[in-house]
């Protein structure tokens, strides 16, 4: 197991929470995020919903500021810092939305930021990252080189670390999603969201509960994640968390383990796991697509995927999922349009 | 020249407007549809303004309820009719959006429909409009077989006529989409659409001409389309409407000629149109659906295509684009992932 953690422990004191917050904490993040992020849309589609067998509601954070709901917790993690600490800047290791979101929640604060980004990034990713201003370091890919990369700069510089999920600043942030989507949509007997680190979900189902406490109500929170890379679900199961270290999955938001921070929550206050197989992501992300004329990349998909291949049956069921991103490279999905791989 | 327009003028009596419409007729409209569509979101994205070298602010119609603006005019011209009218039903041709957007306005207000299309279209069209309850009738392809069978049909049936853009209650209906853009964005130098028959681009221009003379503002209206399908730019400069037969681009919501009722709108209310390359439609199209995450079809994207292009230079201004539809079949569209086509 990685002991990167606990580096981000050392570096995080004073800045994470500590302890596991609660929906008072998300409530204050809601606040805090106001104005900063978008309260995105949620789409329905009649055709959908008997293609699905339930009654949808998407929450839109594929349409959020950098097409992720990353932006939430990256967001909440900048704004809880000091004004000594913020002068520091921030870090963080990423390939994908987490980088981004950061990047860009650090340039809206006016504060230095630096991604760790493997060396075989696509250029496209590397590229977007640096247009937010934030300084881009490579480091050989895999686990352990990443984090020894960290390891030096953190050595070096006195940056606050981000971590992409196991932070609780970052868990608030993203539990601010289906706050929004419990004022737009009433009456959800579940609610949907994709694992990986669990950052979303940890947050969300947090979030459920703590409203599901004071309102009386019993809405369920079921986590979807696929078949390649199913730590999550194996964690659930067994009462250990499971960490992987070679996943293959289109889904690349999903590829990596459930954080420390997260199992626990995730443990408590999640209802299920289901897991989907890669062609079920594949057809659902090009449903949705279809259907609700929004873009949807394939970690956002396991939801409906799951739906669609009847991991979850859920007939007239009111169920919210949110739809986490719509960073597709268009030119490198062929999968999207049916043409031959 | 088609006879058509006249049998449309005979059977639309008492309920279209019978003369040209003003800003109070689309604001009368914009209370009408209230609650029965949506009030779409508007997306912009920092590095497509850098991109298209203006500040473009795109009213997302393709999230609209059918993935398309067209459901403004048709359901206000089925809620114009009266009870006697409406129990009679509606009829109208179409191969693409407007027989579904009539299709689903008819089943809010309960009433028939029927739906002329042409025997080549996709089945997957024709199932959706069918799935909205209406009946469909298929036609041979072409104008004068279609003109003919609405002709055969309306002489044995009283429905009422609703011309997909020739009809003054459609033109104040796809008029109120601008009505919400200008509420929700500001200062405004530029509103751009494209034009096809003229529904949307004329309702367009008579809402920013009325709305101009009282607020004493001067935005502009730019109106864009096909080279493949440049009657209306033909027309706007020649002074005479030119009606074309047979167009090919892959923008087939442009395909058709500008109406009767519209062109003189147009002539008299938008200050240019602007024609662009099947290239820049298709580069468009991919560039808006990867960088704003919505799906947009081809006829949506000519506005953004002028800019891509230089058919437009703007710098710096701030554009309104209305975003038309996102109804892709993503099965038949390799353009949109680079895949050969």
């Amino acid at each position: 197991m990685s002991d990167w953690g606990q580096s981000g422990d050392r570096v995080q004191r004073g800045s994470d929470l500590g302890r596991e917050p609660d929906l008072a904490e998300i409530r204050a993040a809601a606040e805090r995020l106001r104005g900063k992020v978008l309260v995105t849309p949620v789409l329905s589609d009649e055709q959908l919903n008997e293609e699905l067998g339930a009654e949808i509601f998407f929450k839109c954070e594929n349409l959020q500021r950098g097409g992720a709901f990353k932006l939430r917790g990256a967001t909440n993690a900048v704004l809880t810092l000091s004004e000594a600490e913020a002068a520091r800047g921030v870090i963080t290791h990423s390939s994908g939305n987490h980088g981004n979101a950061l990047a860009l929640a650090a340039r809206l604060r006016g504060i230095p930021a630096c991604v760790v980004m493997p060396e075989n990034s696509s250029p496209m990713k590397i590229a977007n990252v640096r247009r937010q201003g934030a300084e881009v370091v490579l480091s050989r890919p895999g686990r352990v080189a990443r984090e020894a990369k960290i390891e030096e700069l953190m050595g070096t510089r006195a940056m606050n670390l981000v971590h992409p999920y196991d932070d609780y600043r970052v868990i608030c942030g993203q539990g601010t999603a289906v706050l929004e989507l419990v004022e737009q949509v009433e009456k959800l007997d579940i609610v949907m969201a994709p694992v990986g680190g669990g950052g979303l979900i940890s947050g969300t189902a947090i979030a459920v509960r703590g409203l599901g406490s004071r309102l009386g109500t019993s809405m369920r929170v079921i986590a979807a994640e696929p078949e390649q890379a199913d730590d999550a679900y194996r964690g659930f199961r067994s009462g250990e968390r499971v960490e992987v270290d070679v996943t293959d999955t289109i889904a690349d938001g999903l590829r990596t383990s459930v954080g420390k921070r997260n199992f626990p929550i995730i443990r408590r206050d999640v209802d299920d796991v289901v897991r989907v197989s890669e062609d079920a992501i594949k057809r659902a992300a090009r449903l949705l697509t279809e259907r609700l004329h929004v873009l949807v990349e394939p970690s956002a998909a396991v939801c409906a995927a799951a739906l669609l291949e009847g991991r979850l049956r859920a007939p007239g069921k009111r169920i919210g999922i949110i739809l986490t991103g719509g960073n597709v490279d268009l030119a490198a999905s062929p999968w999207l349009t049916g043409a031959p791989p």
